[in-house]
Formats: C-alpha cells, sequence, structure tokens
C-alpha cells in the first residue's frame, strides 16, 4: 500500500508564532508539510510539547521543527508571516535567510502595508497576502484555542491568480483550512477594512477615558468596563452611528481608488456581527494586553491614502487622533 | 380647635427648579411655608398642575405659587437656589429682588464656589450652604421622581451655626427633609467631593472615546455604552483604582486648606457606594442628556485650590484636561 500525497510537501516557515502564525502553521504541519517555527519566547515550550490546538473543530497537537534563527532553517517554498504588523521592522533580520528565488512569501498581517514592506525585500511576484477571518486566543507558549471560522482570502501582490495561488489555497484546503483565491488582493484588502476600521477602531477608541487617565501610571494588562466588544457597538445607537459613517468613509476611500464596494456589502457586515457573540477585536485585545498597536496598518495607511487621493474622512481622521493618544508607547 | 405650627410659616423662593430645586420647594410648599417658583420652561405645566412627586416615600402633589420674573416674587425670608452651577452668572438678574437684609441665601448647588459668587453679591451672614445627599430624576415639567435618599447637610458660610441654622435645619425636617446642621461647611464640601470627584469624574470620563468621535457632529442625548455607572467603575480593577486615587488626591488637598478627611471615610464611601444600585452620577446624566457640566464647581475650582495649596494632583488634572476635552460646548 502507498500513501499518495495528494499534494507535494512543502517546507514551511512561520515567522511570528503568536495565535495566527502558530494555528495555520500547526494546521500545515499536521497536513504533514516540513513545517519549520521561528520562535523566540514560546521556544522551549513548543520545542517540548508541541503546538497544542484546542477548539470547536478539534483537538490536536502538531509538532513542528522549531528554530531560534532563521538561518538555522535556510531557504523554504514558502515562507508565511504572522507577525504583528508593528514588528515588520524586523523584516530584513529575520526573512533574506528563508528566501530563495523560487520561495512564494505570504503575509497573513492585518491592514495595508504589508506587502509593500516585503516587496521593499523581495521581488514582488513571490509575495503574496491573505486575509484571515478567524478567531482565535493564545492561551499559554503553544497552546493556541480555536474560537470560530478560519477562513484566508489568498491573493497575489499586484497581479492576478497565478498557478502557484491555487497550490498554494489547496496546501491549505488540504489541512482544513478553507481557503478562496480573490482575484484582486487590494480590493480584498478594502474589504476587510470595512470590518476592521470600524469594530478594532472603535473596540479601542472607547478605552479612552482610561487610557487618558492612566497614562503616565503604567496602564495594566487586564479587560475594562467601557471598552466595548462588538456586540456593545452595535447595541447603541451612539456608537453604532459611528460603525455606520466609517464603513462608509472606508467604502468611498476604497472606490476612490477604483475598489468599489457595494453599500450591501456594509449592511452585511453589520447583520453578520449584530448575529456574532460579543468579540474582542484584535486590537482591544492589543490594548488589553498593554501590547503596541497595529496603528499604521490599520488606521494610519488607510488614512494615508484616502489624503493622497484626496478623499476627506473627518471621522477616520478623529479615529485616528483618539488612537494615537490611547498611550504613549504605542503611538509609535 | 386650633392649628398651632411648630414653625413659624415662611415665605420661600426657589431660584432654579429642576429635580433639586422642585424636589426641596415641594416639600417646604406642602409643609405649608409660602413657597414661591421661579420658573421659565415649565412655568405652564407647574401652574395648572402643581408639582408632582413619586417615590419610595409616596407621592404628593404641592402647589407653590408661580413666578417668572424674581420681581413678582419679591423679598423672602428664605431664597433657596437650586441653578446648576453653570448658570450662576444669572445670580445678579435673579437673586437681588428676592433678597433683603433678613433674608437667608441658600445654595443647595454641587461643588465649590457658589457661596463664594453669592457673596459678591450679598453680606456673607446671609449666606448658607447645603449640601444634598438625594437621588432624583426629572421626569417632565413639574413631575419629579424621588428615588432614594435626601438628607441635607446644612452649613453656615465661613462662620459656625448659629440659632437661625438650626431653625432651618427644623423647618426641612418638619417637611420631611433630614437635615444636619454641619459645624464647618467647608469641611463637609470637600467631604462630598471625595465622592463627587471620583464618581462625577471618572463616571464621565469613561464616555471620552465617545464625545471625542462625535466631535463636530452635534452628540445626541441618550445613554451609551462605555459610560460607567458608579457600579462599573468599581466593578474593574483599572477604573476603581483611579477611583482610589482620585478620593487620594481630594484627601490631600482638603488637609492642606486645614480639612482633615480621615482614609477610614473615603474608604466607608467606597463600600456604601459598592452596596448601592447602578447610580447615574449627575456629571454623567449632564452628559448624557447634552446639558452643560458643572466642569467649574466641581473639578476646576477644587483643582485650582489645590494648585494656590502647593498640593500637586495629576490625575485631578488629567481628569480635568479628559472632561474639558469632552464636549467643546461644555467647555465653557
Amino acid at each position: 500500500l502507498l500513501f499518495i500525497p495528494l499534494l507535494p510537501v512543502m517546507k514551511v516557515a512561520i515567522v511570528g508564532c503568536g495565535a495566527l502564525g502558530s494555528y495555520y502553521g500547526a494546521r500545515l504541519c499536521r497536513a504533514g508539510h516540513e513545517t519549520h517555527f521561528l520562535l523566540r519566547s514560546d521556544y522551549e515550550a513548543v520545542r517540548a510539547h508541541g503546538v497544542r490546538v484546542g477548539g470547536a473543530a478539534g483537538d490536536f497537537v502538531a509538532h513542528p521543527h522549531c528554530a531560534r534563527r532563521p538561518e538555522e532553517i535556510g531557504v523554504c517554498d514558502w515562507v508565511i508571516i504572522g507577525l504583528k504588523a508593528t514588528a515588520n521592522a524586523a523584516f530584513p533580520e529575520l526573512l533574506p535567510p528563508l528566501v530563495g528565488a523560487p520561495t512564494a512569501v505570504l503575509t497573513l498581517q492585518n491592514g495595508l502595508g504589508n506587502e509593500e514592506a516585503l516587496a521593499a525585500l523581495f521581488p514582488a511576484e513571490q509575495i503574496l497576502g491573505g486575509l484571515c477571518y478567524v478567531s482565535l486566543n493564545r492561551l499559554a507558549p503553544g497552546r493556541i484555542a480555536h474560537l470560530a471560522h478560519g477562513r484566508i482570502a489568498l491573493g497575489e501582490f499586484r497581479r492576478p491568480p497565478q498557478p502557484r495561488t491555487e497550490r498554494l489555497a489547496g496546501a491549505f484546503r488540504q489541512a482544513d483550512v478553507p481557503c478562496d483565491v480573490v482575484p484582486d488582493l487590494a480590493l480584498a484588502h478594502w474589504e476587510k477594512l470595512v470590518w476592521n476600521i470600524p469594530f478594532n477602531g472603535l473596540g479601542t477608541a472607547s478605552c479612552a477615558g482610561l487610557a487618558a487617565l492612566q497614562a503616565g501610571a503604567a496602564a495594566k494588562p487586564g479587560r475594562h468596563q467601557a471598552c466595548l466588544t462588538t456586540d456593545r457597538l452595535l447595541a447603541d445607537a451612539g456608537w453604532s452611528e459611528l460603525v455606520e459613517q466609517l464603513m462608509t468613509e472606508v467604502r468611498s476611500v476604497a472606490a476612490a481608488l477604483g475598489h468599489v464596494i457595494p453599500e450591501e456589502f456594509a449592511r452585511l457586515q453589520v447583520r453578520r456581527t449584530r448575529e456574532m457573540a460579543a468579540y474582542r477585536p484584535s486590537t482591544l485585545v492589543d490594548f488589553e494586553a498593554g501590547l503596541p498597536l497595529e496603528l499604521d496598518a490599520l488606521f494610519r495607511e488607510p488614512q494615508r491614502q484616502a489624503r493622497a487621493a484626496g478623499v476627506v474622512t473627518p471621522l477616520l481622521d478623529r479615529l485616528c487622533a483618539v488612537l494615537a493618544a490611547l498611550a504613549p508607547a504605542t503611538a509609535k
């Protein structure tokens, strides 16, 4: 009896092994790919116990190869970046040892500007972007809770899908990760921002009073009253009006850049979010954990592109100002 | 059979007939005093239907005399001021026709500086201050909900209690208003600020994110998610630490001014507030109603006295800045 793999085994590196990188890396590892995790603080835990994923879709453990430095891994077929966008300055140090001429470099990071940061290091045609629709929690080093969803929308950087796009999507699907190839990655980014800018932004801006008052003192990690999850934003007349205004602003910027997003798309986002349980967007989770916020990728780069396109975004401008004031350490 | 009044009937004017003035005025009216309400927008309603007070202590209707201008009332034995402290600029227009040489002028207003504003118009020995511990709601013109409590702490402005202080306290008590005469009005003010500054201040500051984002648009009245009632402030580690820090700052200012407030007093305030139901401090109610906030009386005058006394109050300073930014219209 022969084991016939549906797809060839790839050498994969996961750079940025937080909840996101660990989850998708663990799935690819479990599907049989030669998977290398580039780790720092979690190195010992993952080497000893692997990555344990628990969740609705079933629990499993994966045992990826563990490395502390990219040179230990060497050139891969596929490099998947799960770093926070606030860590992109580390690209030149972390990525070149992993990337050769045939390597596909995929960023799964939030927001705008990540593919561009990769394009400063590698040829554009090696770069892909993936938009993750997933709800994860990192419980402890090497322990991930998979709460819901998991789909990736995968696209090529500044070009239409290629044969290898479908190949990589197929590898995800074989690893139990739903994956759609999108014809236009930039459009997909702006569609995701229609959700992220209001919910990540307002959910975090709702903590502004606390943050302003704690300034000076070290803000202590923890969940706080007055920091609003998605359900509470939508339960409130004032906040939900801001959600809708921001969605309209984001759609108007996207349209000026050639990405038409119908109003019905925004309405559907609101409707689906209303049906979801209380959800803490990643920026709120970062704020409550005392971590840097992905302000550039999620808010400032969209704002910059709005200005470049001559679109006025008064509410996004106020949101950026409120978020920048949240904590000096995150103002970057 | 003769009706023998326990106390002589007084001619009383109520200036500022919101929930506070209406409630205490209705009680004095019902007790038999010749009570005049100085009214503007509620004139027709109160003249037609009186003041209807509903609440735990029983419902009643009082029919005070109604006037639109102070000249219609003339000089009184007792003038009681229930105006918002933001309206003190109207004192010179509203009060002189009501005040003769023997008139007692009592302010029931929040915070510091109200007696001083009266002292610019009348001799200091005519002035009293009363601190109200009461939970009221104005439901409609002439309709007041009395939710809880009602005690007044009554004191003379810059002097110890006089025989007339006891007389006025007796009039309140006879009208079913618990009233204590306090030996030191300034101390009583600072004791009340130990509660008001944290709970009114932080409860309102918790709305800062929403207010900053709605700037430009007209903020719509209404209760909002993320605006914290007393129970939610105390349920949160971050916010309740700010409550305690503010109480410590207020006590340190009071001490520098000669008003020693023991730490146990502050602890008792927190404990009692924890035992209370969810409560919306007046400044939060004002914010949610789109009304001007009593920032000068409750926050800025205490801050000014702290600076004059050389006491540093970093958290009160940040709180004043956050509150001032809440809405341009309230920054005064």
